[in-house]
Formats: C-alpha cells, structure tokens, sequence
C-alpha cells in the first residue's frame, strides 16, 4: 500500500487555460480514485495530433482549463473501489478509449467501440459522478480523452488501461497507446493482407508507418507509401516499404498511377493521413474482385467520402477502424509482447516522436 | 450426336431491331459453335429489367438489330472445338457472367469477376472471332451479354454454363440465372449474416425477395423489408421478411427509423433498388462496430454514393457484389441442388415473374 492511497496527491501537471495558449507547469491537485478508477504515476508521454488539435479548440466546443495528453505510460499508485484487475505497481498503458468488457461491443469479437467508454473528447469529467479528480486552488481542471497524461498522476477509468509486461520498456512501449497501435492493427486486425500480397499505404507519418510494419509482419512483398511529402519516404524505407509514390509528380490521379504500377490495383490499401481526396484515392485504387481498403485518418467535420457506386458493386470493400480495432485491455497487452518478441519494430518510429 | 451438329439451325428468336420497339418473332439462322463454345436449345427463358433496359437503350450505344435474354435454361444441343465440360443433352443455365477458370479473379477464391468473360453489355458478338452467331437474310444479328436467350437455339461461350442436375425442373431453376442467385448470394456469400441477427433489405422485387431468402436459410430472427411500394410487402412475407418500413412514412430518414427499431442499427443490410439514396440509407443503418452492407443494386451513370467518412471510421464495413459473388459453373448447379433439397425456397418467386 502506498503512503499516498486515499489522500490528494499534490503534483506537477502542464496546464491548459485557455485555448492555444502555451501550456502552463502548474502544482495541481489530484484526488483519489472513485470507483472503478486507479490513479496512475505517469512516468513517460507523448504528444499526438490530437492534443494539438484539442488543444487549439477550433471547431470545437472549448472545455478550459485542461489537461490534456493520452499517449503515455505510467505505474499504478492506487485503485479505487470495485477494480480488481490492477493493484498498486503494475505497468499500464492509459488508452484514450476503453473496454468495459460488458457492453454488446465489448462482448463482440468485432468491435472495440464500448458504449461507456468509448472516446469522447467532449466529456472533460470522469463518468463516475461527472466532476474532474484535478482541481488547483480549488477550481476544477478538466480531463482530456479519459487519461491526461501531461501530469505527473492522473486518473483513469479502469476500463482505459491496458496491464503490460513489467519488464517492457514504458520509454518505448508507451507509444502503443495511441497512432502505433492503430496503424498496426488497421493492417493486421482489419485489411488482413496474405502473403505475397500488395499493399499501399496512404501518409507516412507515425501511423501510416506502423501500418507498414504490419504489412511486413504480414508477409507483403510489395509495400508501396503514397506521400505528398517526399522526405517521409527515407523513413519509410526502415519499415519494409518497398516503392514510393508521390501524387504530385503526376498529372493523373494516384489511384491511377498505383493501377498502371500494380496490373489493375493493389491487394489491400490502409488510410493514414486524415485527408478526404487520400480516403476516395485509397479505396479507388484497390483492385476490383478482392481489394479492401481501410480508412484510418480523422477527416474534418464536413467531408464527404465520394465514390462511383460502381467501385463497390466491382466487389471491393470498404472499412474503417479505430484504434486499429484494438480492444485496450484484451488486446494491447499482446501488442508490447510482439515488441518484446522482437516480432514488431518500433525504435525506427520512435526516432519520429517527440517526447513531452 | 444431333442431326443439327456442324449445320446451321434455322429458328425462331425475338428480335430487336430498333431501340423501343417491339420485338419481332423472326426465322433467323444460327451457325454452329466454335472453338469453346456451345449451341444450346432453350426451353425456358424469362425477362429481367437489363433486357428492358437495353432494349430502351438510353444512355448507351445502340447495338441493333440484336437479340435480348440472359435469364433461361435449356438443353445442350452440340459443342466447339476444345469443349470438354458439356456434351449434347446436358441441361445447362446460360450465365451473363463467365468463368474462364484460369485469370487470376477465377483463381481467387473471393471473386467471381473473370476478366474474359466478365459481364459486356457493349459486345455484340462472341469472343472467338468477333462475329455473330445470329443472321437474318445473312445480315448479322447482335448477341446480348453473351446469351441472348429470346432465341430457339442460341450460341454461348462454355465459360458461360453452368452445368446443372438434369432432374432439376427446368422451368423453375432457370430464375437462378440471374436475379435470384445475385440476391441469395449476396445474403449467403457477402453479407454473411450469423445465426440471431437483424437483416435489413432495401428494394422488394425479385433480387430483394432472394435477399431476404437468404437470409432466413441463415437464421436471421428480424429481416426488416424496406420498399416505397407497400404492395411489395405482402410477397415478402412468405420469404420470412418479419417488419416493414416504408420511407414515405415517416419525416426523417429511413436510416435513422431502423437505428431506432433496432437499438442502434442491424447486423446487416442489402441494397436491391438501385436508388442512390438507398444505398447510402442501407448503409447508414447498419450498427457501428460490426454492421456490414451489400450494394446490390445497378446505379446510374452519374450517382455518386456519398457519406461522412465517420461512419466507416466507426467500424462499418461496405460492399458491393455482382451476381452474389457467385462463380456460374463452379458454383451454380449447387444453388440447384439448394433447391432440389428444400433448403431453397422459389415458388413464391415465381409466382412474381413473367414468363417469355
Ligand atoms: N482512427 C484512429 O483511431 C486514429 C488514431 C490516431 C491517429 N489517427 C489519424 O491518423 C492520421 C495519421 O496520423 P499521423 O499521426 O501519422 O499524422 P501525420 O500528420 O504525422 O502523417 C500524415 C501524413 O500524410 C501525408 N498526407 C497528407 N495528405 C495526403 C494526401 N492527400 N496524399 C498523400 N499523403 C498525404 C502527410 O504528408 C503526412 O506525412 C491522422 O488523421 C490522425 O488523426 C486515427
Ligand atoms: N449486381 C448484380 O449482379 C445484379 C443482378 C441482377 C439485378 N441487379 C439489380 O438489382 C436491383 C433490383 O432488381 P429487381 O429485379 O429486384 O428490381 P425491381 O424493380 O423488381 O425491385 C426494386 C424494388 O426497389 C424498390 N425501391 C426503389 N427505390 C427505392 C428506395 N429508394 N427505397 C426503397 N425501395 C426502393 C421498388 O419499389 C421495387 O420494389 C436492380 O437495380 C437490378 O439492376 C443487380
Ligand atoms: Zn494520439
Ligand atoms: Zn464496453
Ligand atoms: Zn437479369
Ligand atoms: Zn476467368
């Protein structure tokens, strides 16, 4: 038992006040955890797109001040009532969504989408009684996603943590929380590709890179990244991708040109890059009879996907996913195993990520 | 041998000779098959909207005179060079799809696209030399979808018969030709509905009726029948169709009616209107996580299918087939023997379709 259990922890945390203003070093107050809760010593975090995004609160309702952050690792302190399945120094990896194991989603093979606690970026409270465990002088801190991680402890869900290997390295694993795993579990978990096969993938940052490895680990022998941006493909090299194509030295459009290279389209082609003309691209250039493409990037809030019904009735298929159809604690414990089996690369991505 | 063998065949056909006008009960001649085809007696044939469709010829390329039919059965009369599969006197179901069984769609077990033999309602002759196989005073007559089955004798590509069991009533099973084997097999083959769930199908005509077939043979409990004709409903009960909705009903969108019905939305759904606006409806209303939809339906030229990308991010999946997925000659004349065995229901059908 910890020293702290049952008491508020004072600590350091990065305070949001307001919307796009820096990011203030704050002592912050962290209550105890509720039920179904666990508080969480945060010991390495990352910075996603997300944050940002949330972070300039464009487009969104703005829920300040916050703390924001959800790509992390950390050790439990202490549990609140009903958890079982933690104990104070386990390993976790927070997840911005989570798995109640008792929803009809949970219970799905199919689907890692829980009804209680899946992602929510307008919820800024814990759903146990609606009021934030953060607090500074009194005033209430809102959460982010479920897990604040730009704190040293915060408070999570049970349901949005995944209980890792203690031996594996939280510097590095810690990125499976978010962008890696969903990358690697669009390829593995939802295009499925078969050996031998042909894959495109769409956007080469961290996501459309895991989605690479995945294409490696699956045995694709050729793996073609599709980039506007040329400098992405020297990295993308490291994770198996065999063939590059950038849509802008062309006069016709991508999916096109990935036929032409590909007698009639590719096996399967993954999403990653958030941009609605890449989405229509990625599932045009999939070839007729049994290409699948899977959309995996966040388009903006009036996009429309747009597509010739015909593309559809050729028997292709078209899917999304999120969070690479990972269930956080069923199956993101498996995923740091496959890194500490050496069956999953990661450093070569890491060298992309910028640390908090 | 037939006495007809090597000779040319002087018969009846139904013959087109000008876009929208009636078709004329000429003698016409039908020259013996070549390498790799098969002449073929035709006892029953029935008519589907693509002859009328084609006949109207709006929208494409006139291709007259030409003769019309694609759904039917008959009898195998004599065959080509280099035709091993059939002999006179099979009983055989004229396809408007082939299978080559050696390109790489007939190789692959998800497809059923050959790319010889894959539906060309352009072409106007056979394969082999790019002539007819139908004259009238030695003036060439068009084929239609390689069958063109409003003939006595007609002339089809090997690729394009399924041979079935010569107990099978021919009258009956040649519905399996077309529109009924693309309705059950985008139940039984794509859609793929587990035993309990909810099926919606969109269009009750014939293709919708198989639909819904199919799904009661997969222990569907809730097939939800949606149609603007409320006439259509009463039919589909006796395929196991348990609710209806029509549309016109109701104020908001058909989607968001069977979200309601069905506490988020079915397990599956399949498109047989051929309306646009269907098709994105039978998509949206599939449950997020898990739901899979089928585009069965043939669009216009110009419809574009049209959706936020949120609802594949979501975790649906969409599809589209042609002729159920089904490959004619290796998979056919078992959806004969579905019927032989009772597991197939199509009296109802039938009591639905003109005859010619
Ligand atoms: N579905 C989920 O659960 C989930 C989780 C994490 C991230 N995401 C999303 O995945 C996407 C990728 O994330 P990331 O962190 O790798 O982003 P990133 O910005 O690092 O990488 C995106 C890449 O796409 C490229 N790109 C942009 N438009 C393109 C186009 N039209 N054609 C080709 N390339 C194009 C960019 O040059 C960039 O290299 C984002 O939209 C992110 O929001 C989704
Ligand atoms: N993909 C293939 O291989 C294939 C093969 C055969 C037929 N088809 C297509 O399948 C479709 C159905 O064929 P059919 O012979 O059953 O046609 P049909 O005209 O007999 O039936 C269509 C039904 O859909 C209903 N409908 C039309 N618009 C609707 C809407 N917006 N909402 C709800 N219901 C609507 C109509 O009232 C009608 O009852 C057609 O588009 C046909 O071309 C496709
Ligand atoms: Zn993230
Ligand atoms: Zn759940
Ligand atoms: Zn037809
Ligand atoms: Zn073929």
């Amino acid at each position: 038992m910890s020293s702290t259990e049952g008491q508020v922890i004072r600590c350091k945390a990065a305070v949001s006040w307001e919307a796009g203003k820096p990011l203030v070093i704050e002592e912050v107050e962290v209550a105890p955890p509720q039920k179904m809760e666990v508080r969480v010593k945060i010991l390495f975090t990352s910075l996603c797109h997300t944050d940002v995004y949330f972070w300039e609160a464009k487009g969104q309702t703005p829920l300040f001040p916050r703390i924001f952050g959800h790509e992390a690792g950390g050790i439990v302190e202490s549990v609140g009532e009903g958890v079982t399945d933690l104990k104070p120094g386990d390993h976790v990896l927070p997840v911005f969504t989570g798995e109640c194991k008792e929803c009809r989603h949970c219970k799905s093979s199919e689907s890692n989408m829980c009804d209680l606690l899946r992602i929510n970026t307008e919820r800024g409270a814990m759903i146990e009684d609606g009021k934030t465990r953060f607090s500074k002088d009194g005033k209430p801190i809102h959460h982010f996603l479920g897990t604040s991680t730009f704190s040293e402890y915060t408070v999570v869900h049970v349901g949005c943590l995944a209980k890792i290997n203690p031996s594996a390295p939280l510097d590095i694993v810690c990125v499976l929380s978010c962008g890696i795993s969903t990358g690697l579990g669009a390829t593995l978990n939802v295009a499925k590709p078969t050996k031998g096969s042909t894959v495109a993938i769409f956007g080469l940052g961290a996501v459309g890179l895991a989605a690479a490895e995945g294409a490696r680990i699956s045995g694709a022998t050729r793996i073609i990244g599709v980039d506007l941006n040329p400098s992405r493909f020297n990295e993308a090299k490291k994770f198996g991708v065999t063939e590059f194509v950038n849509p802008k030295n062309y006069d016709k459009p991508v999916q096109e040109v990935i036929a032409e290279m590909t007698d009639g389209g590719v096996d399967r082609s993954i999403e990653c890059t958030g941009n609605v003309n890449a989405m229509i691209s990625a599932f045009e250039c999939v070839h007729d009879g049994w290409g699948v493409a899977v959309l995996v990037g966040v388009p903006n809030k009036d996009d429309a996907f747009k597509t010739h019904p015909v593309n559809l009735l050729n028997e292709r298929t078209l899917k999304g996913t999120f969070f690479g159809n990972y269930k956080p604690r069923s199956d993101i414990p498996n995923v740091v195993e496959k890194y500490m089996n050496k069956e999953l690369e990661l450093d070569p991505i890491l060298g992309d990520k910028q640390s908090f």
